[in-house]
């Protein structure tokens, strides 16, 4: 049903080697518009401005997670054998396009909107766009089935448990790509190791062999780590609370016609067009010909990366005092962000757990089988409040 | 006379761990907003077209470079000998500007403005910007003296081999760089060792020790192998006549006032403003609503990366008539593109030649010590001229 | 007072890149006899007989350890400031020399020696051997000053830190040796990180940088999988138990004479002879012409790896009363081994525990700063005890 | 009629990941004391005197080698289908079996026993062993057709062409283990592009296809990187020159009877137990107790790493009075060797070259097909002949 492409495609990738293609059914979603424009959208958004190499785009985290749900549909012998062949086919085109919908600077963009991106990956996968087209073209009906996947509503219960749940191929990418291009070794962890332990229980739940137990655990920390020394670092938030604060600007100050969609409503088009190329051209404009003065300032500090400094949320009173005192309006100079983790949580439902399939078979909860993991379900989540505020403003204050 | 910064910087480096900053000027440059600016300018071209994960910038590139001529400045006895405090620090800062001038899409770019990015370079370092202010501040002159090491004027004839020569910390950099980023072993060489086998012959001329001969040769190797196997890659020349056909176009119709430098004449500032982010913001409009058909279907063709097929040239005459036969434009539908490259040539000025310092104190060209390039310099060079094309209008075309 | 080597020394490792050495009493223990005989006794065990390209030396590892403690004194500015040139010295000998006095397979011969390496070790320092005398020569009293940073009987503290403590030189060497050898990589972790968040505090104790736990926690856990997945792994334990087992009776049966000074007394320069070619030739020859039944089948399965077959401790009365239906010795037949490991314990004195600098310069044991060590020390020791038996002996046993 | 083991067996392998075994005859082999033998002799001789960390034995490069093949016969598609299921397990085999007879430091004591390691290889696989056994017990026969492959005599040419070739899964193995555990770069090239390039012509030849030729440059640039960085590496062969002097001596003096063999004609027994540990420790033993001060000397040599000193051969009559003059032996104190080495050579049977498929079908020899190569084949060979002697002879001497 789901026809061969003529030869063999690959891509070189650095995380994962090749990545693999040989239905044209992939093949076509990755020649799509909307999956191209993903060559436009960074993985990560204000990490970037912390690890300077970290430039990777969602199309590479993408094609990321397609290669190693194919692995594990085609390598992992208990999954290969629990799922038809057109089952295959949708959960690997799920991981291919479960981030279609990322849109620029998701974080600080979706605060403004209020619209998150899964939205828009269903919509873009149901909707009448390309990648529709070619879904629908393979066979009717396939665009839902995917999206199904994606929404956690599909009949079979181990489809969206490969995409999208505590050990899926979407975390198992990024950490590992993530790390790569940020040149940290927190994010590695042993995927080689989790792939041959996986197993499936009762054919519909994901579980690890025990002697898989320790390269989980390795991940969790991976995990962990990444948050607190990428994804959370005081910087990287720094540049997405300026980010925001000009959304919100733009939008109430109405006077940027490229960013009209954030105050007339966004059509698929229109989101379309608005990758982070669009924003950062419209940001230029703002910092040259910008006519408020604070989209201007605050324009300009993202283009030049002149980011706020940030200090405890203890010391937001003084910061904002000593802001007025500057003549700024607190609601764009004195911004918060308050940040939480916890290195593991057994919570979520059935099919985002971690289970552990024990040496006489009997299925345990990841933090059950792991003395380690159980010790740290009872930590406090580890969490940073910060007020950030343009550098010089306070004595003594953080710098970078 | 120079600064130190309050304690040493660093930023994290995929390709050399860290890079570190201990000088006031040189933080300083880094934090402006022209060299911000390299963040919005991508190290490879078409290339990222191929090798999905190449979206490195000139940024890190440039870090990169600075962070290898301050190891030769500092590890390299005989350098470290050589030269005075001054001059290190102006030879730094040497490596760290000398790509500052790149503007977007460089090879396509500059073949219809004409002007190359050297050009820009000298200018953003001697002209009126916050760069050039920096550099004046911190000693008058300073960025003139800097420039003269970017244009082979500098007194001293050392500071320009460790920029620019055929064994300079540009070329170091960007082999190990676009190495990492595209995932292809070929770039790899052993840069400690080369570094470790540096030595300076009367006091002027960077030579390697004998024992470095097999550490360069792979590096002569690695250069060529990637010019082959990423730079000149035919789908990343696709790219680039894609690029330089629609740049032409836009300025022979003159539609576009976001690219109205291109015909009205490019102030420094409009060169500032014209970053990657910029143009792919104007090849989207023009896609979407270009009056022109040749420039909206070339604009279309390059956001969603529907790039033209290519053949040998000796298919030019065929492609030309089906090209015509096919209504459309041979100036924009048949573009031609010819590459060459020999594994080394031991031509350009003294300083640009690689030389080794033999057991008995003689210094020979490279080709004269290594029986291996020795060989290589009779090979003919590797040539490819290639016609592209609208695909699907000859049959049994390549395709990709 | 110590003299420099005539040019800089280097000796490639894939661990370091480069190991340095420019002191000549540094180089010229490394060519003694005793240093050299390192290179005839493996780092890991029975580690081996499961991970096959783990056959790196205590020679490499000796040299690993230099190289850290040699950055610490050279590039943690704290440390470099807190030590004199001779404690410097003293401490990067100390590194180098501290497992000088390991044997073939410590684990399995000290158990039947019944005296432990640390004995050994002190002993070649401070009696008459070609190390002792090269010290003494440099200087009068150097080879106690040394033996006495491994002792934990130095006067400075810093000094045993540096070499032996929980976050020393010894373990951020083997750590990361152990995993590139093994070729898993959960012993990875970011010792540059680590290197630039330590401090000294109050001149006396290593502590590192709060925004270095991150770094901390990773190597506490990269550790603890090791334990587990490469030292403890049950075939590595089947393989030392064995051994032990074959010690046992070569001791009790005195009928060989290489192993002699197993009974008679081992003097330095028996202990000297006694390197892992040794044995293995030793066992060699009794696997061969061995008159004892069981000698000669234990070095049999030694040298051509037929180990033995494990269950968990509770079999551990059917595996008893199966080998002896079998006729076998027990003694020798049915061997125990226990391991236990903790992922963190805040244990030992102030010099063995982790500290850590928090912003306010208060300093606070490890997992009183970090909210996951702080967790899972209140994990149980995950232990785990194992019988092992000759294979066939058992039916469903564990095969490998 | 090959039947596959009870699950998939896998080894850990730093350069491939990992190491897959399904079939019951791989496994038994792999199980045999003779290929265990092979964790006793090490891969490289006088090279880990340099490069400290290449201990790695012919017991990992032996499952690389097969590794390779394994992938060869499943994974290239062309290859795939041209063989028999028997002739892969033919092929896997002696890919498995290629190097087993090997013995210690084949180098220097083949020089003196004047037997190939190639003859023992035939001999363990074809006489009274139990790998012999292991292999006819799965199929008669079997043991004389792996020889035959190993031998150049099978009827199949593919077969022996995956073993032994100028392109073969040896070296492809060889390169890439020397170069991870030496920790030089040289040895690295890209494997998976080479597989993935290969194809079969005639059903006879194993070509390259014209995209791939870059990849193999790459490849042959390695091989001669690695021989005279690390295969050729003086103190290497001064290592090897003074074993082969020392086994010189043993056999005339006779006096040491763990190397009796040598003069007394040697069984396949004693080839088994005269593994590196065994040669080692009878070093050892001369080192302590020889009687002859030839002997004596030349093992505490070898024992303590008190190499010889060396210089260009032109110096040999200037080192040869100096040794007369010390009342030393010039048979056994002026040693000298000659290597040669020439980057690429289109010399061998067609079954040893490398071809190229171009883009029109035609098959050329790699020299024809590649400029590069082209070029090099006119290239005088590097050759380097020295003279060995004890260091402090010579003034002003090459130290190491």
């Amino acid at each position: 049903m789901f026809e061969a492409t003529a030869e063999p495609k690959v891509f070189r990738d650095p995380v994962h080697g090749y990545i693999r293609v040989d239905l044209k059914v992939v093949w076509e979603c990755i020649n799509s518009s909307w999956f191209q424009r993903l060559r436009r959208i960074r993985q990560l958004g204000g990490a970037s401005m912390v690890y300077h190499c970290a430039e990777h785009t969602r199309f590479s985290h993408s094609l990321g997670v397609y290669e190693i749900v194919r692995r594990m549909v085609t390598e992992v012998a208990d999954i290969r054998d629990s799922l038809s062949t057109e089952e295959k086919v949708i959960v690997m085109l799920a991981g291919l396009l479960h981030d279609i919908g990322h849109g620029p600077y998701s974080h600080s963009l979706e605060g403004v909107t209020g619209i998150s991106h899964e939205v828009y990956t269903c919509r873009i996968i149901e909707e009448d766009t390309d990648v529709h087209a070619i879904l629908e073209r393979h066979k009717p009906g396939l665009a839902k089935e995917v999206a199904d996947v994606i929404r956690h509503t599909s009949r079979h219960p181990l489809l969206s448990q490969l995409v999208s749940s505590q050990l899926d191929a979407d975390r198992m990418d990024y950490l590992l790509r993530d790390a790569y291009f940020t040149g940290t070794s927190y994010g590695q962890y042993d995927l080689e190791r989790i792939l041959r332990t996986l197993r499936v229980h009762d054919g519909e739940t994901i579980v690890v062999k025990k002697s898989g137990v320790y390269a989980v655990e390795n991940y969790i920390m991976a995990r962990y780590h990444m948050y607190w020394q990428v994804y959370y670092h005081p910087v990287a938030r720094s540049f997405e609370c300026l980010l925001h604060a000009l959304f919100r600007r733009v939008k109430e100050v109405r006077d940027c016609e490229l960013f009209s969609p954030l105050w007339q409503g966004m059509s698929l088009h229109d989101y379309f067009m608005l990758d982070e190329a669009y924003c950062s051209c419209g940001f230029g404009m703002l910092a040259h010909n910008g006519k408020d003065a604070v989209e201007k300032d605050l324009a300009e500090r993202i283009m030049d990366r002149r980011l706020f400094a940030y200090e405890d949320i203890e010391q937001e009173k003084a910061v904002r005092e000593a802001v007025s005192r500057a003549g700024l309006d607190p609601a764009y100079y004195v911004l918060q962000d308050a940040v939480s983790k916890h290195p593991y949580e057994p919570y979520g439902g059935m099919d985002e757990m971690i289970h552990v399939c024990m040496k006489d078979g009997a299925v345990k909860e990841l933090s059950e089988a792991s003395a380690l993991v159980g010790s740290i379900i009872h930590a406090d989540s580890d969490d940073d409040r910060k007020v950030f505020f343009p550098k010089g403003i306070l004595p003594h204050e953080n710098g970078f």
